[in-house]
């Protein structure tokens, strides 16, 4: 288990969810991995804004935390391909939720004239 | 808005909500004071292992983005009080939902032997 999700275990449920999830991009990666497997390429244009080096990074948590699975095909050039696990299925909802939270908030930010 | 925030604004609507919810015991902040009002020394025994410095920074950051209100009264010593705003009640599905989420993952993992 990486230390700050083991730390997180110490102290809250909803803080071990935040150390799983709560790194930038995190759950937007999940999000477009809940529309079926995606290479890395695809991810990363899907992602927007994120350089492939902060992208491996998270990804590789999202893999430790087993909410990701990589599949490597021994093709030339190698293929490789995330899709999110049993487990990373289990936060559909959660992202959906968030998701509308974060579009009303961001409405409501713009429409208070606060952009 | 916080730069983080309009950052996210910008790219993705389960960002903004990671923007705001995702730093180091926001949603732990907020899972406590949907319990109801409290004052700094009780959020902070509530909360756990977190500095006063963290702490009051985060409680900034939530106050900014309209989560968390804090009332000053003038009092001698000064007494301070921390609330949900209207727009922090509506995270408490997402906080019931990640705190329950959390639990599992933890003693899903604890049981597997990766504590």
């Amino acid at each position: 288990m990486r230390q700050s999700v083991e730390n997180a275990v110490a102290v809250c449920p909803v803080e071990v969810a935040v150390a799983v999830l709560g790194g930038s991009w995190k759950l937007t990666v999940v999000k477009h991995l809940t529309g079926g497997t995606m290479r890395f390429g695809e991810l990363r244009r899907a992602v927007g804004p994120v350089t492939p080096r902060v992208l491996t990074r998270q990804l590789r948590d999202l893999e430790a935390d087993g909410i990701v699975s990589r599949t490597v095909f021994a093709e030339v050039p190698p293929r490789v391909e995330y899709a999110l696990t049993e487990l990373g299925e289990t936060l559909r909802p959660a992202v959906v939720w968030l998701d509308e939270w974060g579009a009303a908030y961001a409405d409501r930010e713009v429409s208070q004239g606060r952009p």
